[in-house]
């Protein structure tokens, strides 16, 4: 019997996920192992491997394979699982195509050295330096914009890469409304006076406590020993290769758990997320994750709407406190809890509360939004960062270092990628909302350390569904509604309402 | 300026590099770090992968590119480093376009299973089971030797793949000579009366400090840590990258840290050739090592003529004494050293003595040359071995599971693999009896653990040449000598008449 286009397709797909996993690899073993001369060759590796990989992804459309199956969809001659395929396949191939080969070189490298200067002005505190990389990088970007295509603002063809078919004037839309709550939300935690203090809960961990700790933290969560590793680096960060290989790396500090414990359970969402695609599939849109805030949902309901939350802890305190009775025991679980939750207006995104950590992103959208739009001089981002962190968080930014230059995204090129961080904190709020009303007593669950029907309901309502529905239809079908920011909102009432004791 | 063919060729070559060394990446971490459930999928990776190297080989003929530069090489208007470039990357060209896809694959889908049945047949002791696919492998391997060619016999293709230029006929020779003068000192050696007790040197070794103590001991003989690493694997092996990234791994034993430091120190040999390569070379013959047999010259060199001499362990033993003063303090260096160069017949190749190591594999040499010749029935194979080993070694086979069954090689489709080992060894003894002649007070030089002068004699002699010279020249260059067992026989008696007191 003759192979049907779709098998064909399907063929093409699975090696190129295989040379994508191989990628992943040659990334994952640059940060966790890799030495330090091993740096520029690893590069140049890199720069081959998807070389080869742009033109397996041109390859699709081969003889006509891909056009054909694409003109098969549009004539509505596709259905299920195969209509997925096309669809997804069709949507990366087509935004491929469109970027010439020279382009997309030019931006790699431009953006392998923009962050070498990057990370130099950072150093030295000096956005000056930064400024002449910046501008190439921005130029960059609006030529990718433009090669892509756009029909309202050119941040839409960006924001697309991330968060396919959300639009800007959408992600516009709700984090306004966000900022529209949180601004006067914080303005009112900062006004109550609950005395916190953090440094009750420092130090000393050794280095092979911590790390046995967080390995059990996150294999009680769910995570897949024999299908992943946990590692160190610098920037904790997941990648996968394939369901059956899911790697996570988390950071430890010698005075400080709780430091690591975030991560870990941060990334361990996302990785079960990764765990718990369809390996049946794998190669094919229906294997992959939908978007880079639904990803970032799976690791903020872990890390944030279950991590730091007091059932959690009435589950996971009294192990910490038998393994580290110094410091813990003098400390009861309640003081714990609101330490761990305390909230603070602070110069540092990825040390930010739940409450602040959103309005560090929206600065940043806010910024990058005009930035490729072309409405804002480059030269003056110093000062608008200044007075924005100002506007929504209330404090002075003393230096460029812990202000504009604090994040590496831009230099390397990222532009449109921050909003799905505050969109994964939106998502996360609207499915665990969900959660409480679907799992009978979920609390209950979760402060005896099960954590079972979590993972069978996220799995049912997200993981399994790889690229089936767009993230818009998938939220709306897992949680009845549409992406909004009012689950969100009221998770945040009432929860600091009690911490801070506003209610 | 238009560049020159010989540059297009090196641009291929430079490619095919990066994508061997991401092979190398994908079967190390395979060995080292990969979850069990990364298996299957990772075969894969491999698989495609290795296809992509092969269609890139058979590419650098593409205009012509490769037999115009032949031509030019052999009408003599190719000199120098160019000469060698294109005189090695035909040498390998020319096997794998002799080698069709279909048939490679063949054998590679054929290898993995009958490593599988190896596996088992080993555990059950049932050579029967093994029989039919030790079959299929040779029967496999005659084919190779058809298609690659051959004038004398066919084990002459299957040796050059990893001993290039080195005949069958040159191989018996050498081999003969060594078995001819260690059979009669070993009986010698047996017949001495020198008790000698391993067990006192058991004892309990903490996995962290054996880890710290390898490492140290890896630095100490030359390692560069910024252009390498060294982990854990269950078979110690050297993998290289480029000659800024090689990796080695070593095995320990809670209660034996002498079975770790010697395999890191044969790793290390070989590591220090990786890391020797002239990186301005990369992805050229100039910058590749000469042969299987040159590359475990590396090894022996250091973990028998070295790591196993006196002078070295005037200066590791203090060290390990005060590092594990239990079980070392009551066993004296001029003890400790004899108990450690014991020489005894056993069954197991891999904990096989300076002396009886070369008896092993002149048996699997006599054996597998008949295999491809076909002068021997492979039904009969376990009793031809029980008879060898009687023969040479004097003692008895109890079971195929410690006798023809026990090296994976042959399952692995490596046959013409095992004669490089003694080679490795003959070269090992070449080189350090001109190094004794070369090097101004070598023993007292090592007996302070100053190792510089032995790294910059074998940089200058081996590593640095990559393939400008054949492993027959090469050899000549540096010793004044073509190989032969002279060296190595007397090395031995030298050695071992005082250890046993024969002299």
């Amino acid at each position: 019997m003759k192979k049907k286009p779709i098998d064909h397709l399907k063929e093409r797909l699975v090696e190129i996920s295989h040379l994508v996993s191989i990628l992943n690899l040659l990334n994952w073993d640059r940060e966790v192992y890799m030495p330090k001369k091993g740096s520029d060759p690893r590069s140049v590796a890199i720069a081959h491997l998807s070389g080869i990989i742009h033109n397996k992804m041109i390859a699709l459309d081969q003889d006509g394979l891909l056009s054909g199956l694409k003109k098969q969809l549009d004539e509505k001659k596709l259905k299920g699982k195969d209509a997925v395929i096309v669809t997804e396949t069709w949507r990366t191939f087509d935004r491929e195509r469109k970027l010439p080969e020279d382009f997309v070189r030019k931006l790699a490298e431009t953006a392998s050295m923009a962050q070498d200067v990057w990370a130099e002005a950072r150093e030295k505190n000096d956005f000056k330096l930064f400024l002449p990389w910046l501008k190439k990088i921005v130029d960059l970007k609006k030529k990718e914009a433009e090669l892509v295509g756009f029909s309202d603002s050119p941040y839409d063809a960006l924001l697309d890469a991330y968060e396919p078919d959300l639009t800007s004037r959408e992600a516009s839309e709700v984090l306004n409304d966000l900022k529209d709550f949180l601004v006067p939300f914080l303005k009112k935690i900062r006004a109550s006076k609950e005395g916190l203090d953090p440094s009750k809960l420092k130090g000393k961990f050794p280095l092979d406590k911590q790390i046995a700790f967080n390995e059990m933290l996150s294999k009680a969560i769910g995570f897949d020993f024999e299908a992943g590793r946990l590692d160190q680096s610098t920037h904790p960060f997941t990648t996968n290769f394939h369901p059956g290989d899911v790697r996570i790396t988390t950071r430890y500090d010698d005075n400080d758990i709780i430091y690591s414990l975030g991560s870990t359970i941060h990334e361990t969402g996302h990785a079960l997320y990764e765990q718990g695609l369809p390996i049946e599939h794998f190669g094919t849109p229906l294997s992959e994750s939908v978007s880079l805030g639904i990803h970032e949902s799976q690791s903020r309901l872990w890390e944030n709407n279950i991590g730091r939350s007091k059932p959690f802890w009435r589950y996971l305190y009294p192990i910490l406190c038998k393994e580290f009775p110094e410091p813990f025991s003098k400390t009861p679980l309640d003081e714990f809890y609101k330490i761990i939750n305390k909230v603070e207006p602070s110069l540092i995104r990825t040390q930010a509360d739940e409450v602040t950590y959103n309005l560090h992103i929206i600065i940043r959208f806010e910024i990058e939004k005009e930035m490729i739009e072309g409405t804002i001089d480059l030269a003056d981002l110093p000062q608008i960062w200044r007075a924005k962190v100002k506007e929504y968080l209330g404090i002075e930014v003393p230096n460029d270092k812990e202000g504009i230059l604090q994040d590496v995204h831009w230099s390397a090129g990222l532009i449109g990628y921050f909003p799905t961080y505050s969109l994964g904190n939106l998502y996360a709020a609207q499915l665990y909302a969900t959660m409480k009303k679907k799992i009978p007593n979920l609390a209950g669950e979760i402060a005896v350390g099960k954590f079972k029907e979590i993972n069978v309901w996220l799995r049912e309502n997200i993981h399994m569904h790889g690229k089936t529905f767009t993230a818009r239809d998938l939220i709306k079908r897992a949680t009845g509604e549409y992406l909004n920011s009012r689950f969100f909102n009221n998770y945040l009432e009432e929860k600091y309402g009690e911490i801070y004791s506003m209610k």
